[in-house]
């Protein structure tokens, strides 16, 4: 009953966790969006044959195969992305071009919780007032074992930094998109394992083009913290906080209410009237992890039939690695640095 | 590339809500878990065809149509079925006997809650040691706005219940599996608006054959909680406790542990060593609460290669249906209860 | 410089735990609130010469003795007691008769609580709307080492019963604060530990004046709480929750605000315009369990002071004792009772 | 029947906030603490007649007065501090250098809050293993009223500093006693309202000696927080977490039990085997603010009847005035700094 909608083949490099959880957006997009396009899992790209042929077994794929997203691109076709989006900012910048001319995203899919889409919300309806602060957290244990040097996360040649791109990107995302620009930062990182030559921890301070200022703290060395991405927000009207280990919550707090009623407010962003309730379940049940793949999705070929500009795209995600690179002179050098606005 | 599955035709009954349910749980069982089945999904059943189209459309049905759980039975069809069973004890028993010959499921899906399952496992190797209480509530707000008198949940005719159907049954269903039979209840019942002819809340105090104590409470008249399907267990060598809003953690205490190391330790149930948690995502990447339905029906296609009997089945839901009968008569009587064990 | 106050003799029978709370209380009511009263303390009463010397020269006692209740109030004293008022109805009724001629309090030192104190003044205001639930929990761990049951807690010749007397009695004071009468209970007890002959776990299931229902449960088998002394009421405009374990906050939920900012708020019950705020510290600096007590005997004082009567006192203690007689009778009996409003 | 004790005569230097928590301390300290010393409220000092007699009759002080701390020491008197020790850097040393002779003490009084105090213990028993994180934050939201500018605390000349002195100085003091000493920090400060020309909020990333990095902020300009002084401590077996708001409870995470067993687990440190449980209530029942300054006085008591040095003392608020003055330089200099280990 689907014969009106338009294919959409899709090629997908890599089959590691994060293919499984693409996969299951490109089956489940069409349930929970209204959408022209119907996607078809063409063919799955990677190095390991055994590997491929067992995903494509279990998640439908039609073909296995080897290309790389450049030169798909290249070819005119749409392209979906990992973040962070590249190595080196050079790299980014390449890509960011290559891609031009064709519909593209990045998934930074924490923006498409709903809580984060809430909270953005508000922020627009100048709800928090004037921004003071903001102030991220991105903390796991997965590091913390120092036995496991050896992954390739944990080698810069290969990983490209260690858990500034892997887990501080996110939250660079979440912070520019949530709060805007970067006008100046100052960075440190830290190796705990000697084996290592990526950074097991990093600690940023920014200043924001909106008066506000910032703090950042990544690690894969705080047990206690499974998937801690987290953010905080105070205003002058209130405050707004974040934590993607209860992601279908958002914390608020009103400070226009009499004093004697001010209080952290839980709510639980499932509807009615929030973001993506009415593509998910009922109010009161609750959205996994993988929901935030399906709503990002659900919006870009919303964006793709309306033939709309998609964000986070490669450009967002090069405004991203822009960043994370003076994230590193920073360290490096030991100094401020000041940002292109 | 899965042509060696064997092809099971699903026909489902019912379109609304649950029914959306279901359908996304055949389509991500086979992503999830390692089956020899293949759900083909063959035909939606029900009384209004608009209805019924948009759901084959936006979920793949092949086809619509209009028969009964019974009817289908009788053919020898493997039947799996919504709770509560039946609007009677009566109707309870038929559908049981109808159905005993074949491989057949009740969707009480809140066993198969990975914090949930962990609890039971945890009771099973003794760690809360001797059960004390038995402590649950379903609360929600749907009822609470008394101008909503005429839906078909609050007509008694055809609902056959109110909150104690809808919402107690899945408490009970939890307690008779985690902490097993009751031998004795008594029961109260309320409604609260005057136009409605069912329970609009419900509370229950219970002995259990095991010498523990069991409060329950279930009501639709309770603002402040959207979905708050919850249990605590008091025992001789700690506490669990659990709320379906969280789903995705467990609270448990260890009262063996040296006293001012004592607390409530609030697990996240994601892995590694959780039940499930190879089935889905990453720990720390929380589900949500599709992923109950999947998980239950990825369990039942296991028995069913296996030629196993699943749990809960119609005799569980059979079992259910006898507590919730006393606890009508018990509130109807103001009397005490003893039950068959 | 304080002269001109009157100076209060007091005389304090008893000399344990609860004691020491008194004897900071008459020290510290001066310090907190403006009262023309100066109590002196006096004479500290009681059966052991040794422990009553050690309390008079910690606390600074003048002199130690042995009287009782009735008789003081015989000779026209002032009379602050305990909760349970008594061990019988009879003998509650009795007390309260004898001191109905002098100024009286009994201690339900729970009611001036900051957070209660508001929780009363929000229901009042009316702002949780038409009450549909009172449900309250008394949940400690002190009786569920078996091993300890020859205590007088644990003797119904001396302490006249158990977790009704000791725990559900402050649960009921603050339930007909509260919510008002109640008019038909239920109750179910239960002694975990043979060598003990009062009850270990009482559940109570009660219909109030006001039409709403209510559900109680005390227990001393309760591992993972402390001093859980917890209510918890939904109305047709929100709800309020309370737990003495984080006895400064109060969480409140309104459900008259837009559904999508509907969530649970936690008020930090320490000022600016909160019940005892400008008596204690700054907002956001906490208090401790002993402030209920002199918060108690603050708002005493006043009243002496202005020649009002003071409430909760033995005409309050009373109806309690009415309420836990009753649970007592109806878990002896199995069966409802009616209770005279 | 105290006429064994002997006699401190109390002079105290301040009658606002403050001053009433120590009028406190000193009338409590030998309710809860064994000491051979009796205070004695002498005489209280300060500029505003009227205020020192209201002050005077509430706590019941002796006499009012005028004198500073120095010329206290030289005559040979105990002196008692608040924090921050002095306005600047060489103030604080000369006031070290003239109580070198005498017991003193400085009122960073959240050491002796029983949660800190216990995390404390735990650390010093290695229950963390190696530290890779020191995370603390000071918030509330005192100054975020831009209209309230002409305070004392926001101007510079008066108050020496602003929020860095006046909260970040406490987590400066815990951090150095709970994870030893500051190798090395970069800070930034904020100043949000035009007409104050002291820091509104202060970010501090820092190396630690035992090899962990730190972050800490501060400020008066987020709505949200009343009074949030919190760490989280991060090691290779566990985690610790602590904030004043609740200042009863110390979480703790335990990365050596088996990992489906770990969680974030709530501790209530009122006892058993907590410190001060003994000096407090029983376990379950909590204290309030106040009693923070009653441990820290109880100790020192002790230590003054043992003739030993107490902390924190004039040299270790020295060390905390050292890290305050190298974090001004720093974010005056926007460049990073060395401390003298």
């Amino acid at each position: 009953m689907s014969e009106l909608k338009q294919t959409l083949n899709i090629a997908m490099i890599g089959h590691g966790f994060i293919g499984k959880v693409h996969s299951n957006a490109f089956h489940q997009v069409g349930h929970f969006f209204q959408t022209p396009f119907q996607p078809r899992l063409k063919v799955v790209c990677g190095r390991d044959r055994e590997k491929l042929e067992a995903v494509a077994s279990q998640w439908g794929w039609e073909e296995i195969a080897t290309p790389i997203a450049i030169a798909a691109a290249a070819a005119g076709k749409i392209v979906l992305c990992e973040k962070p989006l590249a190595m080196s900012l050079d790299e980014a910048e390449r890509m960011a071009a290559a891609v031009r001319q064709v519909p593209n995203l990045v998934w930074f899919n924490y923006r498409r919780v709903p809580a984060v889409a809430f909270a953005k919300t508000l922020l627009s309806e100048g709800r928090v007032g004037q921004i003071f602060h903001y102030r991220a957290l991105y903390l796991n244990q997965s590091g913390s074992n120092p036995t496991k040097a050896s992954g390739w996360r944990y080698q810069r040649a290969v990983a490209g930094s260690g858990t500034t791109g892997d887990l501080l990107s996110h939250s660079v995302d979440l912070a520019l998109d949530l709060n805007g620009k970067i006008t100046e930062l100052m960075a440190m990182t830290k190796t705990f394992v000697p084996a290592r030559d990526v950074d097991d921890a990093v600690v940023v301070m920014a200043r924001f083009a909106n008066g506000s200022i910032g703090s950042f703290e990544a690690s894969r060395f705080a047990p206690g913290s499974r998937n801690r991405n987290s953010f905080e927000i105070n205003g002058s009207q209130g405050m707004l906080r974040f934590n993607l280990e209860n992601l279908n919550n958002l914390e608020i707090f009103d400070a226009t209410e009499p004093a004697n009623l001010q209080g952290i407010r839980n709510l639980l962003v499932t509807g009615p009237n929030h973001p993506y309730a009415e593509n998910f379940w009922k109010p009161g049940h609750i959205i996994g992890y993988e929901h935030t793949f399906i709503a990002t999705l659900g919006d870009f070929l919303g964006t793709l039939a309306r033939t709309e500009t998609f964000h986070p795209n490669f450009e967002d995600a090069l405004a991203v690695q822009r960043v994370l690179d003076a994230i590193q002179r920073s360290a490096d050098s030991k100094s401020w640095l000041t940002l292109e606005v």
